[in-house]
């Protein structure tokens, strides 16, 4: 390519273009391409061989068979989304919340379909953040959500986790903090991993989210606007142990504050990448017109094969199935961790989701620069260090001595060679 | 839904979330749903006769017939796209340039797939703009962009269509004026709708198109930036009459500012919204990484069957066929423009595309609340003002006695009908 034109001195791009970092894991993932040989535990891919293809393939054969049902699936449709696939999903949320069949909170009016449920985080944050502004995460949190609030300039700040979910106490200190530092008015929303939590596989208690959204409420006054909860249920429907939490919607008087986001795309068919978001007004109509300025509506095709995985039954049935797959793979994973790993190292076995979230000793660190991050890869095996889920947050220090260790797209051979394979790493550290 | 809060003082949104507009076409799209006997010439809705039904069945169920291409069909990719729809579409392009082999321009490397041109288009103006920052467009253009940058807080500065594109000395001229009024480094871009322009039907001329970039290199040192030649090739394979047109990519010497997309919504499957962006350094970069924010990858399903369609040729054996149609349903809409519109209206006749740009005699307005647009209306027949597709620019008084009429969605008798009922509307407001 020729290059016929001087070196400028300033950059053309943006503020956000020249701002925006490459993902924390990019390099992860160029490292795991170089390496066929190396076993990657950090992947957040689903598990191959339950995806669906028989599925997909009948209810897409059903869709094209006919040109009455064919055309408008290869049509446009709508910004908002397929009505059919609305109704199904809405009915489907409410179902799972046992909301009253009456119930203004799970009407498909307030529900917008988008490409994966990182859409809709990525457009809330344009609807209601500016640079500068504050989003409350759990500490730590979902990587690629930080990543959004890097790349347009909004400060994080973090909310220890508990067991069974956000520390309510630290909650509200903080938010006291923020009211007396005068930086109330950044605060606009919370948001939470309330499923099986990518990274740690916590699920957040009902009585948790009903206790947030009371503290929230609490300083809106002095915030002089709302500030939402945005609860994303990504992993809900990965549960293979325990009865299914309520979501926040449920929570009695308080759906004005929700926005929920879920996807099919950890259930169902991950390839499709369909998702979406319930959303209170004005938030909702602001998403939508964003909505309608990034690509007016998703592929048609993609919703009516969702709608058609809905109505056929097809979805339930498949997820009976995913659940048992993904069971049987954090049982391998839960013993190989116990038969391979140092008595010294703690995690929280998962009731859902694709996660282990594993804490080393003190003497250990998982950093990417860490000893145990090169003898890992030495020994052809990856894990997400702990450390890249963590906001950037001045008023704590970092933890830097956990992983990440995926069962979900990994073989269960994989799984079993790849822990003894991290097990020897961490052992030989250890005795160093 | 109960509503527990009280009214607060100011709204949660953001600038961005404030700002944004519905779409100017909403209340049209409105008043289609709301009157089913209504003709509508103002979709920009593809042919449904032609949407590719039985290919499409026949190439899904080619991937999703194993496993082997099943699974990775229907789990995530990456985010710039997958590998070999990257490299057939590259090839494509240059195929359609007559590039060499050996074009750095064209490698699949510079490419991304995207959700529809409209994602790429966003994602340009997120990695180029600022709030305040000036894009040069088309006067008229495609209003839907225009829609991204009323969202976004940029400036459109209009440059006069000619028959074979861009008025080159209005073009020079406007850069001049800017430059003396110091806002020359607020200008990122150049947006053209390059071939059967929406809404016009104009194509630009290759040399014209290399005269836009060299008018565009000559404000450079005094932007203190690259300028950008941003090229929406969208309805480029839609050409039924004469020769293709190089695109800017030809342009020696000055691919680096050039940003090329296209798509496959409007030439193959409209429902599967897959789309594509060739971009220069350090635009690619930046739209990459937005591009992982927004969604991390188009869903592969789609991008699969995209590639399938250009690998065994069906791609190419469709053009073929809805060529013929759209130049069909040209021929038609001409035919009755000829009979049934005022001998003073004028018109172009397209090449390609999708739309008829019909200009009205001096005394005749187009706007949404014209005495045309009402009798055309109560005549149960649809179109879009002219008007809409004029961006607000203080320097020029917006025209508005032009009419966009498409020929794309409406069958072959409400193509008929539908403009014998607006010729109707025309003759008994021009004979008051």
């Amino acid at each position: 390519m020729a290059a016929n034109y001087p070196t400028m001195k300033r950059s053309p791009l943006s503020e956000l273009g020249r701002r925006t970092e490459p993902p924390p894991i990019s390099w992860l993932i160029q490292l795991a391409l170089s390496r066929p040989r190396l076993i990657s535990l950090a992947a957040g891919f689903t598990d191959n061989e339950s995806l669906p293809v028989e599925d997909v393939r009948g209810l897409l054969n059903g869709i094209l068979r006919s040109r009455r049902t064919g055309q408008p699936a290869l049509q446009y449709g709508s910004t908002q989304g397929d009505p059919v696939l609305r109704r199904l999903t809405a009915r489907h949320i409410r179902r799972l919340d046992a909301g009253p069949a009456s119930s203004r909170v799970y009407s498909a009016d307030r529900l917008i379909i988008t490409n994966g449920s990182q859409q809709l985080l990525y457009m809330v944050a344009e609807a209601l953040c500016d640079t500068g502004d504050i989003v409350l995460v759990e500490d730590p949190t979902y990587f690629v959500y930080l990543g959004i609030l890097q790349s347009r300039g909004l400060r994080a700040r973090t909310v220890r986790l508990e067991k069974d979910g956000l520390d309510l106490a630290r909650l509200e200190h903080l938010l006291v903090r923020l009211k007396r530092t005068g930086e109330l008015r950044r605060v606009k929303l919370l948001y939470l991993v309330s499923y099986f939590q990518n990274p740690t596989a916590v699920t957040t208690r009902f009585e948790k989210k009903s206790g947030a959204l009371e503290v929230l409420g609490k300083f809106e006054r002095a915030a002089g606007h709302p500030i939402y909860l945005l609860e994303d249920a990504g992993y809900r429907e990965l549960r293979f142990k325990g009865e299914d939490v309520k979501s926040s919607l449920a929570v009695k008087g308080r759906a004005e504050r929700v926005i929920y986001t879920g996807t099919y795309s950890k259930p169902f068919a991950t390839g499709t990448r369909v998702a979406f978001g319930l959303l209170p007004e004005p938030v909702f109509t602001a998403v939508l017109r964003i909505k309608g300025n990034h690509d007016f509506g998703t592929s048609n095709l993609l919703q009516q094969l969702l709608a058609q995985a809905l109505a056929t039954g097809r979805y339930d049935r498949h997820l009976v199935e995913l659940r048992e797959r993904y069971a049987r793979k954090a049982r391998i994973m839960s013993k190989a961790l116990r038969e391979q790993f140092p008595a010294e190292v703690e995690w929280l076995e998962p009731r859902g989701g694709m996660y282990f979230w594993a804490r080393l000793p003190r003497r250990l660190e998982s950093g990417p620069k860490s000893k145990l991050f090169r003898e890992a890869l030495a020994n052809n095996v990856l894990y997400v260090p702990g450390e890249l889920c963590y906001a950037d947050d001045s008023t704590r220090v970092k933890p830097n001595r956990e992983m990440r260790i995926s069962f979900g797209n990994a073989v269960e051979k994989d799984i079993r060679t790849g822990v003894a394979r991290l097990g020897a790493a961490l052992h030989k550290l250890l005795d160093l």
